[in-house]
């Protein structure tokens, strides 16, 4: 059918299943089509078109709540609810966004990017409803991988005990971004082994009945043989234990078995978990046969061969080039472990790990676990380097604060994806870590101008030995530059400068130093002469040089990609204050005070005005006001 | 036995059951006595003497690592480690801290303050062993409270399904802070109502394998039958399914139970629970009836009657004002819900859920879920009001930001414990909160000056409707100051004029604002003409006010109970200096970036230089530096 001429569900009741069937085909063949130009997270999406179709066929949305978790497998959601017409535009700037979103489509109740808070929030749309007397169907879908994130446990064991009206659909596709860990993930193993669920549950509450009460030899009463008798047939004690009728397991790529178990499941009154079989990238060979996540989101890629579009950046990407230094030092020194909470393809430890089998651990989706994991190590005088992106990091703050930095532990966090991250867009920015890490004592914090330097900051990292210390860096590839054979170790708090000046000095590091030196360069053919400074440590701040700096009376534009708020200028502008140069002419360019959407970074940067331009404009009014006070 | 000559617990190995139960009693004597002056966890240590007694003479401790969860209940573990004769400094300034701490003792080996934490960091010390090829137990001893926090269930998914040698003690006293909620709880209750477990786990093994492998006529292989078989003998299934080794329950204060227990415990390759039931507040009548939670930590009280000491200041409590007017509002507002993870005492809930049980929510220790849960309930129009310790929002601090924030939710955060908490100490100071929520778009923060305001700011909080509202508010009683009676709305980012002054102004808010009023009378007497300023709302700004002092060119103070690194005062620099005044002369008082140790907040307040005497100080100096200026 034309999917360009949906506009909302409503179509879908009166389909056949062999109509439904087609429509599968035909949502298929347009998202392997569409995102072999746009990118995006084509596995999943695979994964859950039937599943996706049932649900709107099964229940009333937007009166009846649709949570999707992670929010990444949306787009046959998407399609249903009349935005396929977007798709050209899907994660591109103020185009489809890749997650659900409100201002989208009344359909899309509850907005999401990061992984887990599915059960919580429809948790609070069940307790809701129920307080306003109305009626209607709370259905969070989690996946497998999702499920062992703290926050969706501290949920189910909430509504487990409240009894409340609800029903989970676990989407069950055996791996999540990477293959998924832990002993939950073993329990749901065991289910699907298990073989299907003998759906006529009332014709077994009726055989319970009829077993007499009483005792065995072992040990029990008529209760515990029921329970028992229970056990047998029910694969998912697991969750019958925590309270929630455990439907399934159901083929989740076979409408009849999804139907009948969704009609099925809006009868019970208290919460009931659907564990449906879905298999990620389903219909498209090559997604289908991948095994390490290599399919879960992907770039423009050839729709017949499933060939990638080759990056035209030959640099390393800086995942690599952090994970392999580390393994680099991992073979002299043997305290070095890696952590990873469940990217392990993301934070490029794929060569960790295979050669340090014994030293590498994915701990799941789980990243407060993670870090007190490394805490943990780190009393033990291991060095655990902690791979986490910047947005994650944000679920293991307390960790960070209570356990790492309070304890002063020796663990070296490698902060991935800090600063814009692109097409995840808001969910993902990697913008606020300076804001929330720089108010912790103990903690040193770094970021590197090139990969070379990267390369011995990590190396620095690891011979550190005083306490908690972090690196971010930014998403995809590095720069090109040549790395030093050997790596030496870059003094903690020591900034670096990258071009001399007089009229105006550049504070920033990372990201923006192209930028800078590039604004410096113009400035200079104006006769504008601009020292540049790469702020590799951003805690703690050179205070020689700043000091040195302000006695010069030199006026500083700081730049970076990151909050202005409580951020990396702040910092310099707070210390400068501190220092009492009450004189000194300080300006800052960074992200405003509000959240950034997802396209390409540098249209994004555009838009924040954190450009050369505005560099050259920024710095060009110091100079100015320079001249006037000399 | 004199327990001030106990140097190590090695002496334990030699007693006999009738010498440790005498000790037992030596110990719950001396704690009711020492703790009736100086207050402390009572409950708790009283309801781990045996266990605690046992542990010791059980492992080697600090070769095996005994860790604490949360840590309150680490008395006994301090008295059987040297450190009896500190007990008269208990939580007080220099003096033994009320926690596990390293450098008190090397029998503490994880040091912590919230809960949750014991299995991550056993688990990176069980993996730090396994590498080293070392050989030790390593035994995390948790509450059932703290076992439904996320990152507990994160640890035991990885523990399970790494097989790590390990001996949890799940320390099952049937309420943790509070009765204790959700569905492990009652996963719980099932396991202590189903006597006890078979110790003779082998035998059942050989038992389980002469049963004849033939399916049966309802589902199973030989494997299901097995499992069913287990089910039924073992009560602990929840935890089997997990991956670990369940023994239990056993009575908490017998000694041969649990020493059989343990020595049993310590066979095992893999890991085991070990489900330890006790009482909390063991052999002290008034502390074992508590019902509530009155005796988990409390101040002094009269040994004989269990009468606590009444304080002198009969001003209500912060959390008493704020959760009854919370309440108050919820009469005429029936979208109020309240949620706490539990801390219904603590945050003075008691009220709000006896008028409103249908609206009030203890989610149990789940900080995470509690704010994603807010969130949910906001998506609905609900009000929901997030009463919460600032140093626990820490643990919810992504879900503030990626579901609150970000999705602009009309959340109303009560961020108690605001500021310096005292006896508690550096794991529980409140002193982080404004740094790391001010970099946050969308997100009102406020602090009131007295119980007055505080009820009008809570009624404001209430009525606003434009997204995420916070109030933070400190640990303790308010003022005492009259309160109207009618509530009003304070409109948004306005500030109040306290006092009026030409040389210098002070900003200040929340428990600083006496300081700095008897600072400015102190220098209006010599002859400094001081402003007062109470900067309630912390973010946004009132920069209409700002502005005007700028422009009048005073001299600015700020005052603040928080750490300066990225707080009010550096939000107040870096605005003056976006808003171009940078002849301003402005200088900080708060709290340095270093962890503050426990002891009287006025000790504290005296050791980090935040006292009268150092606003008097500053502001003299600013003031001169005008005058120079003019």
């Amino acid at each position: 059918m034309d999917l360009l001429s949906i506009k909302d569900p409503s179509f879908l009741k009166n389909l056949s299943i062999k109509e439904l069937e087609s429509l599968s085909k035909d949502i298929r063949t347009f998202l392997i089509e569409k995102l072999s130009t746009t990118g995006g997270h084509i596995g999943p999406n695979l994964g859950v078109v039937e599943l996706t179709i049932a649900l709107h066929k099964c229940f009333d949305s937007p009166k009846d709540k649709l949570i999707w978790d992670v929010g990444h497998q949306s787009y046959v959601h998407k399609i249903l609810t009349g935005r396929a017409c977007q798709f050209d535009t899907l994660r591109k700037y103020k185009g489809l966004c890749g997650f659900p979103k409100m201002i989208e489509s009344e359909h899309d109740v509850w907005e999401t990017g990061h992984s887990s808070t599915s059960l919580s929030a429809g948790m609070g749309m069940a307790v809701a409803r129920n307080l306003k007397g109305e009626k209607s169907h709370i259905v969070p879908i989690i996946g497998d991988g999702a499920l062992t994130g703290g926050m969706a446990l501290e949920a189910l064991n909430h509504i487990g005990h409240e009894k409340e009206k609800m029903i989970v659909i676990l989407n069950d596709n055996e791996m999540s971004i990477a293959p998924n860990v832990g002993a939950i993930h073993n329990v749901l193993g065991r289910m699907r082994t298990a073989g299907k669920y003998n759906k006529a549950k009332d014709e077994l509450e009726l055989l319970l009945k009829k077993i007499p009460a009483v005792g065995n030899q072992l040990a029990g009463t008529a209760e515990r043989i029921k329970d028992t008798f229970k056990y047998m047939l029910v694969p998912g004690m697991f969750f019958e234990e925590l309270g929630f009728t455990y439907l399934g397991p159901v083929d989740g790529h076979n409408y009849e078995d999804l139907l009948e178990n969704l009609a099925y499941a809006k009868k019970y009154d208290g919460p009931v978990l659907l564990h449906v079989l879905t298999k990620k990238g389903k219909g498209y060979r090559p997604a289908e046969n991948d095994k390490i996540g290599t399919w879960h989101g992907t770039g423009p890629y050839k729709t017949e061969t499933g060939d990638f579009v080759k990056s035209a950046n030959t640099a390393p990407a800086w995942s690599s080039l952090v994970s392999e230094t580390v393994r680099r030092v991992a073979r002299e020194d043997n305290r070095v472990v890696a952590i990873t909470p469940a990217m392990p393809v993301g934070s490029k430890l794929e060569g960790f790990a295979k050669e340090f089998p014994d030293r590498m651990f994915d701990v799941g989706i789980a990243e407060q676990h993670a870090a007190t994991f490394a805490a943990g190590l780190a009393t033990q005088k291991m060095k655990p380097f902690l791979a986490i992106y910047s947005t994650f990091l944000q679920r293991a703050y307390d960790q960070v604060v209570h356990d790492i930095c309070r304890q002063n532990l020796n663990v070296f966090i490698g902060i991935d994806r800090a600063g814009l991250v692109g097409a995840d867009g808001e969910t993902h920015q990697g913008v606020f870590d300076i804001a929330f890490l720089r108010n912790l004592p103990n903690l040193v914090l770094m970021m590197p101008k090139d990969e070379n330097e990267g390369q011995h900051l990590v190396h620095t990292a690891l011979k550190y030995d005083d306490g908690p210390i972090a690196l971010r860096f930014p998403r995809g590839n590095g720069l090109g530059v040549p790395l030093d054979k050997e790596l030496k170790e870059i003094p903690i708090g020591t900034w670096e400068e990258l071009k001399d000046g007089e009229d105006a000095a550049i504070l920033t590091f990372g990201t923006t130093i192209p930028m800078a030196l590039e604004a410096a360069e113009q400035l200079e053919k104006k006769g504008t002469s601009v020292k540049v400074i790469n702020c590799r440590f951003l805690k703690p701040l050179d205070l020689p040089m700043l000091t040195n700096l302000l006695e010069r009376k030199m006026p500083i534009l700081t730049v970076e990609e990151a909050m202005l708020q409580g951020g990396f200028g702040s910092f310099i502008i707070e210390t400068t204050n501190e220092l009492g140069f009450h004189e000194a002419r300080i300006d800052r360019i960074g992200i405003p005070d509000k959240f950034i959407e997802h396209g390409n970074v540098d249209e994004l940067l555009e838009e924040i005005n954190l450009t050369t331009k505005a560099v050259v404009e920024k710095v060009t009014k110091l100079a100015r006001q320079k001249e006037k006070r000399a």
